[in-house]
């Protein structure tokens, strides 16, 4: 079967190691949910209900049954328990599972990490409201990033675990000339080494968008993943591996090669995890305190982080004010600004901008910015659409001390989800701070939080903002400039800053977005995180080459 | 100029780009002395010997000037200082020194690279030299290993920088379909960004042949490069920094990019040096203990470690024994053990070995095996050809411990030699020991010492070089069977142990030796050393991608 999976979906391998090269525009699983068919929003429906309240069954060794400390974003009870295996017993398994997996072709690998990829994209619609419920983002998003996107970052992984792979010759004679002698000549082999048991950390927010890349550089590349979701976000995370252990057991394998490990807030399990010797390697998404603990600490493994950071837009000039704040006004509102990649900052001059050959003064710019963000969010059902909800209640904290820091450029409005009325939504607050009010600004202050910074200068927006990544990390940085000197400062600037960098979006692109096979997500070069979503470097330690020398 | 060194070179450099894929048999820099002309010998042992009791001028800031811990292993008097450059001041120059090399296009940097390995090409009779008097290595071995197959270890590493560096497109269009609507598209280009400064800290006995791959790496990749020799072995890498500054200068670029970093045992500086936060990136070869504590420490950079081993050679059947045991003779003897390719245990079965379909008992295994040693050592002259001199009075230190240590099978003598008369010059010590004598043989004696293990079986042989290597690392395993069954288990138990593993070697290619573009040296799987010179991981974390976003 093994071999009969990757015949199956050997094509859109192909296209996609073709396309990690190319960088082109592409996504094999349809990012639009009418692309299904009818019966496939129903049935996503029924299924994601017909778990609610329920033991989520997997086939793995449990000894109990948690909920973990999982939470609905939109105030619903889930009430779902998920097996509970001891971490002693899923280190075990795992190490149990890892030599037949270990040893298989790579094309084996690779065709049962397509076939998992494939079958979770049948279920994109239970996968969009698991997301949806869990992690507050609205129905569309949490289909998207929950699914599709999802899944293209899953199979980015795979091109690029499989490319490596398959980058050696199998077998070559090595001929070394003697001179008048005869020369030496060796039959050689290399024989790929998976890097050991593989440790998966799961994010809150965005599950399986965050999740997929680094479990399925481990899995192609033959090491067995456990995967510990966020205690408040499991089910996601769980479908997955559902559908994997399924995957594995059809195809032949140890299901074990993929576990569900389930904890809770007040019992952790993380640490005694991935300080097992065992432990090779560890994808971790989440907040900077432990990301940090892990890369000091987990020295025995290699650790690929995507911690936090303050994003920044920088304002300095445009032919189009109204488009600007079109743009900004969606990618710093949607999901209330709870996505790694959502700008916190943005940098105005005091002196203004200049626009289509006009100066804007700063107050009008700031008036203008405000505005558009009051006018797209004044309807509470589109509001709702476009906020999601909270996450976590932290994040509702944050707004007041932002609120408490500055005058206060917009307020924050609580709104009224009409079909999930406990669902916890807030307009963002918008903060005036000034260049030199460094502790108010230079921090991450994750979810619905604003700042508008008022500086010297955009040689000034530029030194902060580098400042700012170089201290707290950053994703993205957009800059609104029409000259071409400041755009090729920026770049610079961005280049130091470790920080991808968008210029004058004005359409429907947001910066938040990150495009599988051509955007790399996070840099890895600030403190942001050490990761990037997907370069070689996030493949090439998962494995290891052994050599294998023959007289001819 | 940067653009005239890269086409000098290019078609070496292409060259060198096919041979890492194909791993064929290839180098650039002959191997022979005799290709290089009847004046080169002379010139190059002339120009070693004006350095002799001299200032080494690098135009480099320095304060003093000092003779680190410099001993000739060959008994010779060098009396050669060094610049003193302040940690504080070496790391501002290079600092001061990595935005134009970073920013270089890799074209530059890589023919600048190419151009250094050039021109210490035309020098390696000096250079062999000076690897000769200071690691103790005989002549010919100092020739080639520290000149040409160094060069071709430091040309492999340029090949996969510049692979690496030039495998984005360097602009694209990207266009997402919108339905209807109009596509969205976007200029994307991808900025690389080198990781910072670069330490290596280099090793007594193979400073080229071990420090050319991270340093030419971190070079290639747009880093600055500190170079800390080991403080008895300087004078081969001092010779390295001169070059690359004269290269550097000559094409334009600050001669910081290169620097050279003189310490003495008493007074070590590495510590201070890698632990400053702006040190991205360290490359290491020695012993286990600071490498350990490098890889557990030095969390903020990327840690790249050549460390210490036990290997090991797997004695079950053959064909032709007397080729087994001038092969093996020569390989654990050459250089007086003092190589980390080495092999120190010979694990030999009690029921002796089926050779040509008879069987020889354990006794007369060791009896041939020892005698070929004897018998290869008998002649002083030709002994010290073969063995050099004992670099670290450590190594006579651990003889003496050994030979305590179990049933001396053959004695080490001391050797004279002829040329210089205060030379250290031992052959091996070869003890007996047990299979269960674990705590005797499973530790690293470096230096002339080799044990004989009597083993119930092959398979016990596999199981304990497999806990040798999980425990102590190991870098090589030779294994003589006839069976292939052996042969598949030894294979197995190879990737599990995460040692290179060559089989039969009878002829005149011996374990030891590990072939650029061809033979990964080191896995990184075992505790011996967690990188591999040269696979992709090598390269991948030494540069990082900013990508650039525009409307199109």
């Amino acid at each position: 079967m093994p071999d009969a999976l990757y015949e199956k979906h050997q094509d859109t391998l192909k296209k996609a190691r073709k396309t990690i090269a190319s960088r082109e525009y592409w996504s094999p699983y349809p990012e639009s949910p009418r692309a299904y068919g009818e019966e496939a929003p129903k049935n996503g429906e029924e299924t994601f209900e017909s778990r609610i309240g329920k033991r989520f069954a997997l086939d793995q060794a449990a000894d109990d049954w948690s909920a973990g400390g999982e939470t609905s974003a939109y105030g619903r009870e889930l009430g779902v328990t998920y097996p509970v295996t001891t971490v002693a017993a899923l280190l075990d398994n795992s190490q149990a599972a890892a030599d037949p997996w270990g040893k298989a072709p790579v094309k084996h690998r690779s065709g049962v990490c397509m076939e998992i990829l494939d079958r979770l994209g049948q279920n994109s619609f239970e996968m969009a409201h698991a997301v949806m419920q869990t992690t507050g983002q609205s129905f569309l998003m949490a289909f998207q990033a929950g699914g599709p996107h999802a899944l293209d970052r899953g199979l980015e992984a795979v091109a690029y675990a499989h490319e490596a792979a398959v980058s050696l010759p199998k077998h070559m004679q090595w001929e070394k000339p003697q001179g008048k002698r005869d020369p030496i000549v060796l039959n050689k082999t290399w024989r790929l080494r998976p890097a050991g048991i593989a440790v998966t950390i799961g994010v809150s927010t965005f599950p399986t968008w965050n999740g997929y890349p680094g479990i399925f550089a481990s899995l192609a590349t033959g090491n067995p993943v456990i995967i510990k979701p966020h205690p408040a976000t499991i089910m996601p995370l769980a479908l997955f591996v559902e559908t994997a252990r399924g995957v594995l057991s059809d195809a032949g394998y140890d299901p074990n090669v993929v576990q569900l490990a389930v904890d809770t807030p007040a019992h952790p399990i993380a640490k005694d995890l991935v300080m097992d010797p065992r432990v090779k390697l560890v994808d971790y998404t989440g907040g900077s305190a432990f990301g940090d603990w892990l890369e000091a600490n987990a020295t025995h493994a290699e650790v690929f982080t995507e911690k936090a950071g303050v994003n920044s837009v920088i304002l300095d000039s445009a032919e189009d004010l109204k488009g600007v704040f079109r743009n900004l006004s969606v990618s710093m509102t949607m999901y209330g600004g709870q996505m790694c990649t959502t700008p916190q900052n943005v940098y105005v001059p005091r002196s203004g901008m200049r626009v289509a050959g006009e100066e804007v003064s700063y107050d009008d710019v700031v008036a203008g910015f405000t505005g558009a963000i009051a006018g797209l969010l004044s309807d509470d059902d589109r509001a709702s659409d476009i906020l999601g909800a909270i996450k976590d209640a932290a994040s509702v904290d944050r707004m007041a001390v932002a609120a408490a820091s500055g005058e206060v450029l917009l307020e924050s409005r609580e709104i009224k989800n009409s079909l999930f009325p406990d669902a916890v939504v807030h307009t963002p607050v918008v903060v005036a701070a000034d260049a030199t009010d460094k502790e108010t600004y230079m921090r991450e202050m994750f979810g619905p939080v604003i700042y508008v910074i008022a500086t010297d200068s955009t040689k000034q927006s530029l030194e902060l903002a580098t400042e700012s990544a170089s201290r707290q990390g950053a994703i993205t940085w957009l800059v609104y400039s029409t000259d071409t000197t400041v755009q090729d400062a920026a770049e610079d600037a961005a280049v130091e800053a470790g920080v991808s960098i968008a210029f004058n979006l004005t359409g429907g692109l947001f910066v938040n977005q990150s495009a599988a096979f051509s955007d790399f997500h996070v840099t890895g070069a600030n403190p942001a995180g050490n990761a990037s979503l997907t370069d070689p470097a996030f493949i090439a330690k998962r494995f290891r080459v052994i050599g294998v020398r023959k007289p001819a």
